[in-house]
């Protein structure tokens, strides 16, 4: 057995007697770690990234059927069907996917015109440019949108961002021309962002938001939104602007000592009711899913009817009054790109846009999911990005895709953006001529309407199954909530944010450091923490550095934990050290990059395992790493015959080199 | 071959012929991934590292040489030589050794004493505070301190560091007491902060500035201070008190146009050439290193001599002057912890403390690998926080270990911390007795020996090889570099450190994903980019996701680039889809963990693949990544008998369940 070193993980070689060969032949898959082509450099990578950002999709396989045409014009087609995907699926619209569109398009409109006005509300501009942003975004989504369900509009959660970061630049009471100047502003910058977001493919900005600080945002923002409707429901004149938990009690607090009318609490939590229970019916017989669509509609019907019949407004119950009719005036001139103000709308403009993507895209995909076809994250951003451009330049504020409403869109039987379309015609035609019917509305409803979509938001089930799973993942959701909750929107965001990141970097700061054992009758190496069973091999350390970027974070880091355990291990065995640990083979196959701070560490690492007398060897190391080993000499330190595909067979040659070596002594 | 489930990577079961055994009796490691134990929960992690921290070190192994006292004594003791590493090798130490630390504490105070007064002078202190942070810090460190070769003292990178960030809060020219106050409150919140790093385990706040951030910063930072000697150089009287290159450049100029004394000049540059002359001749001739440890203080004493002889400072040659001569005084009641400008104080002490410990350990750790010992960078900490401490109350300034001393010191043979102690009794001796001595010497001297001190910090050759193995490194290093050439030195490493968590972030966004292959006629299975000779198996992509950590940074990333290769893979072989791809097996040895993000992620692929028809599988995940999947019920739904312990596994137990449907179809 002297010199032999088998490569034992190979397959064939097991039948290959383990007979002589001199240790300079090792195993040929050996040779192949050092002779790997040279990975991607930086340069080349980022080339790749923008030529892929700027190469028009589709195009590499070829205009789909249009191959018979002059090739010039099949490339503008593709180009034009990439921006509008309109073109391509509405070749193949029939007749029957149209009376299906028209049908949920009309039930969206039932939910969407009572929705808009509440969110209006909630945005703090007149009820009309609720309704004006359900009429133009909609139509321009729908021609350049991928999502067939999604439902686009005023949400609830942007409507309350929106308003609770304008009105610290402008109040809305004192100035509303002002604030609405702002609000258009944002708006037109925010599509301006999500615009750019897709053209430069930064998609990933979207993803910066975890799922666990998506839930606990989510539910922040939802009770934060209900006690806003404490206004509205109470019927309050006097309020706080400040959204956290603290100011708002006490605003309540101190107005319920002014007198007011039970009237408006009556109307409120009695259409409350019935739109909770119209949804519990529809959850349980799904063919009735109509009745908890149209609800609020009604609940806005009933109520303006009760309060003209019974002249209630003249008994302190709080109504809409006037409704500007008509269809979306011009704002074009009201968007100030160089005003006192614009900075800070930028600011707002950057966080809105985030968000209002973030919730499109978790809608359209966990939709585009369920129907199996995949949402295009980018063109998703520069169809709402126009979307919010085109808005902001005819009264509308930011849209985006409700959860809610694309619910009632996709069990409505949507086969396309058709039934946006449609809606926004619906929501047109009510503009124009049913504006007046609203006068007598009265302000509880909208509280009632916008607090029965609230449970929506709230996903305490998520919130435990995050607990159960990831603790650290349930840091992040309770301070997104807690941080809405008490400070502010910007202040939950900002500590989800916070957390996350640290999270990773934490995760980068300590890796594990795992010590491999053999599965006994294998040549498979696994940690002997995961797997007791397996066991340690004598003379070889086997150690595994479970880090994908050995960096300056955590090569001192890395390093001392394996000299910890190397030292350990020959202090136990003090009298025969030579018998016990003679090499430490380094399980190098997670990490996949290296910087000059781990290479360094590594170089350290071989000094003082050298300095105690032990060798070291490497298997399979990354692409990038062994690359840069090469670059950097430290392969030549260790010595080109250290250095192994896999674990097995540097176990196999540690072991063949120490037989060697005993022999010659 | 119908149902046959051949575990085929491992060793024992080649022999096994591939015969009947039915497709729920899979191979028995495959269980072992689902049954592995519990992984440590984030409490239990928390409360190891805590315990480990507070534990006393070597307690575990039992008072070495101590076994025959009573245990209570041999804690005791224990503890106190943790504290007082001196009482451990103390005990035998040889007067052999004592015999070569006094030459070497002689050697070093020859160099220290100039150095110190130069130190001084850039830290905007008279001479003798550069004398007395010589003296206590040294003292103490040689009691408490680990490294055997460090050598304390003031440095020119921490001399530079606080004095252009206290002067930035009051200048030195226009308040000198108000400006030691302030020094001397640095350096006690310093040393404050070094001895907590240490309590509490906080060494890897060092470890932030990664190796190429440091080569960037020493090499910017050495340029300023080169710059800064232009004023004792060309012996001018007015200067900037910025340090970035353009304002001093300005200085210089504006400087030019008054009348100047080329006597500054000339002395300068003739005492820079003999010094570099004789580092350059001890270099050549090992033995004779001790002239160019002697050389500064021989150049002062010439110089001295020189101008007093000549009366060179009639004419316009500028000199020292007074120099308070005498023992450290107190500076107990200047050190202000709640004056106004406390918190500015504490924020430049947490950068002093950080660099000066990043100097310090970087040297230590250095000259213990060439000797073969371990440092011990906690009880460094200590030690060197302490040594700051009480420097502070007694007029010395933030004193680490300095690289050129240290290689002196090495070199000069010292065998313990005594040489720091018979270096620090020198310095008090000259203190005491040679104050009035130094009345002569010319500051153009000082300013010569502080410019030959600085080579050793410019490391370009590092910088080539930084260049040369990794881009994104050069990047961090050029950012320090320009950062604190052209802003301040807070900037350069503010620039340095957003540049490399920059790093780690994009590290985490974008991971590879890596198609694998089999080695021919063997169970490996590798990237086929990085192994061109690996074969893809035709049926069943393997795909390794090359990530320590799948989280919301990169879940959807790595969601897309596995959906895109496996929708690349169907389109080519549009006619017989059925044929080609059956079967996708992920290799999830590289991720460690997982978060709820991911967790999504996976759930998301695998729905995305079976809408396409395609079983998923999952081989080797890590420990929390697969106790996570089961908590989640990620696993139920995947299916358990989809995850494998290793990819061959997976392979063939997809190629078995596709000959078996296949067989019944």
């Amino acid at each position: 057995m002297e010199s032999s070193s088998a490569p034992a993980a190979l397959e064939t070689a097991v039948t290959v007697p383990s007979s002589a060969f001199d240790v300079s032949r090792r195993p040929d898959t050996a040779g192949l770690v050092l002779n790997s082509p040279r990975p991607p450099s930086l340069r080349e990578e980022l080339v790749g990234v923008v030529g892929k950002a700027f190469r028009p999709r589709g195009a590499g396989t070829g205009g789909a059927g249009g191959d018979r045409r002059p090739p010039r014009f099949a490339w503008v087609l593709t180009a034009l069907q990439a921006v509008f995907p309109v073109l391509q699926w509405g070749r193949t619209y029939t007749l029957k996917s149209f009376r299906s569109d028209v049908m949920a398009g009309l039930t969206l409109a039932s939910l969407g015109i009572p929705q808009s006005i509440g969110y209006a509300n909630l945005a703090k501009l007149d009820p009309q440019y609720g309704l004006y942003t359900s009429v133009v975004p909609p139509l321009i989504y729908a021609v350049m949108g991928t999502s067939r369900e999604i439902a686009i509009g005023p949400v609830a959660v942007v409507s309350l961002l929106l308003s609770s970061m304008v009105q610290k630049v402008v109040d809305p009471a004192v100035d509303p021309v002002t604030y609405r100047t702002l609000v258009f502003t944002v708006t037109f910058l925010a599509g301006v962002f999500q615009v750019s977001f897709g053209l430069f493919r930064l998609g990933f900005l979207v993803d910066f938001l975890s799922h666990a600080a998506i839930v606990g945002f989510m539910g922040g923002a939802a009770i934060v939104i209900g006690l806003q409707q404490l206004k509205g429901l109470l019927g309050l004149s006097r309020f706080t602007n400040s959204t956290d938990v603290v100011a708002v009690a006490k605003a309540v607090f101190s107005a319920l000592h002014d007198p007011w009318h039970p009237g408006n609490f009556f109307i409120g939590c009695s259409f409350l009711i019935f739109i909770l229970a119209t949804r519990f019916i529809g959850r349980k017989y799904k063919k009735l899913f109509w009745l908890s669509a149209i609800s609020p509609l009604l609940s806005v019907i009933l109520s303006t009817a009760a309060v003209y019949a019974t002249k209630a407004d003249k008994h302190g119950v709080k109504i809409i009054r006037e409704v500007h009719a008509g269809l979306n005036p011009s704002s074009v001139k009201l968007i100030q790109l160089n005003g006192p103000y614009t900075t800070e709308c930028a600011k707002i403009a950057i966080i809105c846009a985030v968000i209002a993507l973030t919730e499109a895209i978790a809608v359209g995909r966990s939709f585009a999911t369920i129907r199996g076809y995949k949402l295009d994250g980018n063109k998703e951003m520069i169809a709402m990005g126009f979307s919010n451009v085109a808005g902001s330049l005819s009264s509308c504020y930011v849209a985006t895709g409700s959860f809610s409403r694309t619910a009632v869109n996709f069990s409505a039987g949507a086969r396309s953006t058709v039934s946006n379309i449609v809606m926004a015609a619906t929501v047109f035609i009510a503009l124009e001529f049913f504006m007046k019917l609203l006068y007598y509305t009265p302000m509880a409803v909208l509280a009632s309407i916008i607090l029965s979509a609230l449970p929506g938001l709230i996903d305490i089930r998520e919130a435990c199954n995050i607990w159960r799973v990831d603790k650290m993942d349930f840091l992040i959701c309770l301070g997104a909530f807690l941080g809405v909750l008490f400070g502010s929107v910007e202040i939950g965001l900002g500590v989800a944010l916070a957390i996350s990141f640290a999270k990773i970097i934490i995760q980068s700061l300590r890796p594990q450091v795992e010590v491999l054992g053999r599965l006994q009758g294998t040549n498979i190496f696994c940690s002997v923490r995961q797997y007791p069973v397996a066991c340690r091999t004598p003379a070889v350390q086997v150690i595994r550095i479970d880090t994908s970027f050995l960096c300056f974070t955590n090569a001192t880091f890395i390093k001392e934990r394996i000299m910890e355990w190397v030292r350990a291990e020959v202090d136990t065995s003090n009298e025969k050290v030579r018998e016990r640990v003679q090499s430490v083979v380094l399980d190098m196959s997670n990490v996949v990059n290296i910087d000059t701070s781990g290479l360094v560490g590594l170089e350290e690492i071989h000094k003082e395992l050298a300095s105690l007398g032990i060798q070291m060897a490497i298997a399979s190391p990354g692409w990038q790493a062994i690359q840069k080993m090469k670059l950097a000499h430290v392969v030549d330190r260790i010595g080109e015959d250290w250095i192994f595909l896999t674990v097995g067979e540097a176990v196999e040659g540690c072991l063949t080199a120490h037989k060697g070596s005993a022999m010659e002594c």
